[in-house]
């Protein structure tokens, strides 16, 4: 698929531990609450990720001369029977700081989390978005498939 | 979250390599394309799933007496930064065979798909599903969430 541009002096890659310093939960709060995560918690789910290389792609866009963290997501890749064995990605938790957006960042995370999908050999990309996201989706090239359902524990 | 019974004579359990000859592949061709997949694909499936085994849990109905398989879900479980490190449940690929619809093995499924996502400590689940099904899934206990979309890859 066709890749936009990042800006001059942005970079893309996968999270990493010492990430925690750069603003990567502050990021992540745009999206929805994030919690109490100390830098222990932060390493051992990063290591988690880790230990499951296969499955999960954490991704941060990040200002290099600020080296400050300035969006998120994940693209998980599922390993099905259906379809020759075939793999699906799905894309979750995608947040780009408020002060960031218009910069066409989403577009940039959303094309790259579907390229890795591509490269790991899945027959589609799938994600979960509000009505009001479904255009910025589509322009992304995605197209509106079915309905999502959700069962939330009490807590 | 209340549980149905299953019927007299009819089992859930793990998938394992020897549901290769019990008709899994034929329950799973209910839902959609499942294509050529010999023995040896599938055992190296399911070893996947059990080196994997705290995220992948794929399920199957089997009858007792002639140890058929008769309806197929799996709950994969991903952990996430958000909501303190928390953890989601996702619902696939549900199929019950044409013949045994009526018998209330797909709720019976979904809860218990549901029910290993709590004991992970998941706070919740999602699935996608087709309009015509929405009415299912809310008997199920799930809620309208939002949309899914999906990129496809040409192949």
């Amino acid at each position: 698929m066709s890749q936009p541009q990042l800006p001059e002096g942005y970079t893309i890659r996968r999270m990493e531990a010492a990430d925690y310093d750069k603003g990567v939960l502050d990021t992540l709060a745009t999206l929805t609450t994030v919690g109490e995560i100390s830098k222990n918690d932060f390493i051992e789910q990063i290591n988690y990720w880790n230990q499951n290389k296969a499955i999960y792609n954490p991704t941060v866009i990040i200002i290099e001369e600020t080296q400050e963290i300035v969006g998120t997501g994940m693209v998980f890749i599922e390993k099905k029977l259906i379809h020759n064995c075939g793999k699906i990605g799905h894309i979750e938790d995608i947040s780009i700081k408020k002060s960031q957006q218009g910069k066409k960042l989403g577009l940039f995370l959303i094309n790259y989390l579907t390229d890795i999908a591509q490269k790991n050999n899945c027959y589609k990309v799938i994600l979960d978005c509000s009505q009001e996201n479904i255009k910025f989706y589509e322009k992304c090239g995605y197209n509106k498939d079915c309905f999502s359902m959700a069962y939330r524990f009490k807590l």
